[in-house]
Parts: structure tokens; C-alpha cells; sequence
């Protein structure tokens, strides 16, 4: 049986119709913050993981099926589970759940940095991405602080001034936006610095040990090095006590490596 | 227990050391082809997931220990399968197995095309893109075809020219090649077409199904829709019969939103 039929939303109001998701599941208080801020703009929907999905990156679920259930939560705001991953969630947000495309999406706020190359891992940003392919303004909230107890409340204004922005004149088709706050109380937070993604990587370092039955098995760690002496990334920015707001775009063509190949490589 | 203790391998040759991974799992037909393909270039190992990983993106496993095990393959060919995604697969070769970096990474080749907007989705191109990230030239291989039985003969001799202008003369650092084969006899392959990503999308639409107990599911489907009349794009090559080759850079930054933002954003 295929069949479009969609859940109906319980409220059709004028105001905007806002979808919350996350990587780190619908109970997190990172998402909790973020969804109680947004009340203030629009119609608070979550559709969010059952569990922590972290590191899922843009990873979809397509050998299983999925589960959706609506879950009690705060007043004023309806909230959904899925099993599956954030991008999941996303698409299932959007042809199950709602009439109409969302007005904007905002994913997180994120336990931990998604600034530099962490955005091609996470799945908070991998879920905006995914909105912003539907066509959905969308940005990714993450807080650099990976505690449980982090207080989302510090950087929280500076989120909804940003969901209004993009709310009101979002940014060119085919982009979103990457915003890390740094982990600082609210009056030392500098304020806002439009970024590119800093050039930085993680080192491998895998925890290796023996089960019980002398097997070998790895867990993955690593170390963040940042090689990149930029003033106009996004790990100086919070370095320096800024939120970094880096836009993103999902057209990963390296233009400048099709002049590259051009006049390096024959082809015949 | 942290350690750096590598697994041996077991040849130390003067030839280019070839990492062979996928995201269809150590077993699939399409790495078997390229793997053998690619010993006319260097020393081959395989690092490829136990089971099939597709649509796994950029996920990496920070949640469970991973397992790495060595199993039979080919003469001349040594084979390892990992219980994590294409990506951990990566990361396990390169500080687990190896002495040093590999000279090239190859991944695929995939049963199906990983043209367009599917590079975000692909655990093949996601392999491929965090052996980039660790500074190895990487190209990522992908065939239009989904069948298990596909013909991976069709395409074979480009694969091995790519990879070898690729170990000559790399594309500049930060990026790789995303390249995908029309299914198509190789006589009627018409040679390479060096492309940008199409500006093509997947429109879902979820099967809902109820289980025997009466509760709803949800198989996630959809259609490829591109609306991108380029005569630059990979989907165009593909279409015309050629071999799309891609290059990907793993910065996302969208540079022209930044200009769009400081031009029409109060930020205070």
C-alpha cells in the first residue's frame, strides 16, 4: 500500500509552522531549549530520534522500516518520535506529518560543537541540510559543551534572533546555517561572526581491547587538530568568545579542481 | 588501554599501497571487480563492512566497540570486514592496519548511481571523502546499475585510468573524484566527462504498511527528480552516455550566503 495520507497537524493557525529535530533524541534538554525558544515565532512541531543518534551524519534508513509516535511534552508543543536517524526524521516530518513544507527547520541545540569538519559527521546538521534540500530555511544549533547538565539557556537569544532572521529573509536556495555557540555565560558571549568552516580534522586514535573471550574489538576516539591559522573560521570565532554562524551548502562540486583536471589530466 | 599497535600487513613493496573499500559490503561483486582491477597499480588491500551499509553517509560508530576481522579473498589480495560504516572502515585502515597513509583509496565500485545530490547519502562516497580528509588521493566509483548480477566489466579500464592519473598527479588537496559509470556496454561508453553535481533532489514518499499487531510503519521510497537543464552536470554525462567524473571538496562553506548575509542581516 502506497498512500500519501498525512497525520494532521493539530492546529492550523497564521503563524509559522516551525519543525525541531536533533541528533541526540527527543528527550535530550538541548532540543528542550530550543523548541520552548521557538514558541515565541511560530508553531512548535518535534520530530526528533527515539534515542541519541550522534554521528549518524547524513545516514538514512533504508533496509528497515520505521516507526513514528506522537509523545507527551511541554504544553503548547507537539512532539513526535522516530526510530530512525535525524535525516529520517526530517523526511518523515514532512510527508507524514505536515500539510504544508515547514516555514523553517531548526536542528538541535547539539550537546557539543558541529564547527568545522564536524558538520560531515553530525546528524544535527545532516538533518538541517536535509531540510534545506526540501526546500525548508533550516539551521543547525549546537552548543560547545557536551554535558547532559549544559546550560542551553546562555546562547538561547542569540537562536531565536537568528530563527527570525532566516524566518524573515532566508538565506540563497541550496544553503542553511551552521551556528556553534561558544560554552560561555551570556554577558561574556561577544556576539555574532559570519564564518567560513575552519580547515580541521580529527587524528584517529582507536581504543583497542580484549572481550572476555580474548577477542580484539576498537573503540573509535581521536584527538581535534585544527591546522588552520584563519581569522574568519568558525573555531576562531568561538575561540575568541563569538558565535560562529557558518553557511553551508550541499553542492559539494570542488569547481576549482574541474580547472585542475582540465589541464593536468589527459582524458581521452 | 590506548595503543598504537598496527596489524602488520603483510607485503612491504615498492608499489603504491591501494586501500579498497565500499559501502555494499566485503562480499559484494563490485568491490571484487575493482579490487582485482586495481592490481595492475600497486599492492591491494581490502577494509570493507561485514554487511551492506548503503545510505549510511557520513555515519561514523561512537556508540558501540567496533570489530575488525581478516577473511579469505583473493590471491594476492588481503581482506579485512569491519562491523561499523564505510567511514569507520576508513579510519580502522589507516590507524589499525597500515604502517603509513595509503597512496590512493578506492571506493566501490557501488551498485547504483552515486551521481547528483546521492553523494550526500552514500556510505561509498563518504568512505571516499574521509580518505581525502586524511590526505590520501581518493576517488569513489559507482555503476547505474542496482542489480546484484550488474556487469562490472563495462566500466573497468576507466576506473584503472583514473586511478592511475590519480596516484600521478592527485586533484588539489581538500578534494576527490566522485565518478560514476553509465550502464552501458563498454562500446558504447563514450568516454569521460568532467562535471559539476547536478542540482537534483529525492522527492520521499513513505510506504505505510501496519504490522501484525495493527501498528503503523513506514518504508522509506522515493523519485529522483532533476530539474537541472545543465549540460555540465554528472546526471547529463550519464544521460548522454559518458563517465561523469565529479570533483567533491569536503568544505561546505557556502561563500556567496556569507556576502548575502553581511549584506542584509542587522546583526547586532
Amino acid at each position: 500500500m502506497k498512500t500519501k495520507d498525512k497525520i494532521k497537524v493539530s492546529k492550523e493557525t497564521d503563524r509559522p509552522l516551525i519543525l525541531v529535530t536533533n541528533d541526540d533524541g527527543v528527550t535530550a534538554p538541548g532540543i528542550k531549549a530550543l523548541a520552548i525558544a521557538m514558541k515565541a515565532l511560530g508553531d512548535v512541531y518535534i520530530v526528533a530520534p527515539d534515542k541519541g543518534q550522534s554521528g549518524m551524519g547524513h545516514a538514512i534508513t533504508i533496509n528497515q522500516p520505521l516507526r513514528l509516535q506522537k509523545v507527551a511534552y511541554e504544553e503548547g508543543i507537539e512532539a513526535y518520535q522516530c526510530s530512525g536517524t535525524p535525516v529520517d526524521c526530517v523526511k518523515l516530518a514532512v510527508d507524514i506529518i505536515f500539510h504544508r513544507k515547514p516555514d523553517l527547520c531548526v536542528s538541535g541545540i547539539n550537546h557539543g560543537s558541529n564547527a568545522s569538519i564536524n558538520v560531515i559527521y553530525s546528524g544535527t546538521m545532516s538533518a538541517a541540510v536535509e531540510a534545506a534540500l526540501e526546500g525548508i530555511p533550516s539551521i543547525g544549533f549546537s552548543l560547545c559543551d557536551y554535558r547532559y547538565e549544559a546550560d542551553f539557556s546562555q546562547g538561547i537569544s542569540y537562536c531565536v534572533q537568528l530563527a527570525q532572521l532566516m524566518l524573515e529573509n532566508p538565506v540563497p536556495e541550496g544553503t542553511l546555517l551552521n551556528v556553534n555557540i561558544p560554552s560561555l555565560p551570556k554577558n561574556k558571549i561577544k556576539g555574532i561572526k559570519i564564518c567560513r568552516q575552519a580547515n580541521a580534522k580529527w587524528v584517529e586514535e582507536f581504543d583497542k581491547r580484549k572481550d572476555p573471550r580474548g577477542q580484539e574489538y576498537y573503540w573509535l576516539t581521536g584527538r581535534f587538530v585544527n591546522k588552520d591559522k584563519g581569522e574568519d573560521t568558525d573555531e576562531w570565532a568561538l575561540k575568541e568568545g563569538f558565535i560562529s554562524v557558518t553557511p553551508v551548502q550541499y553542492d559539494l562540486t570542488a569547481h576549482h579542481a574541474i580547472s585542475f583536471i582540465n589541464q593536468n589530466w589527459k582524458l581521452s
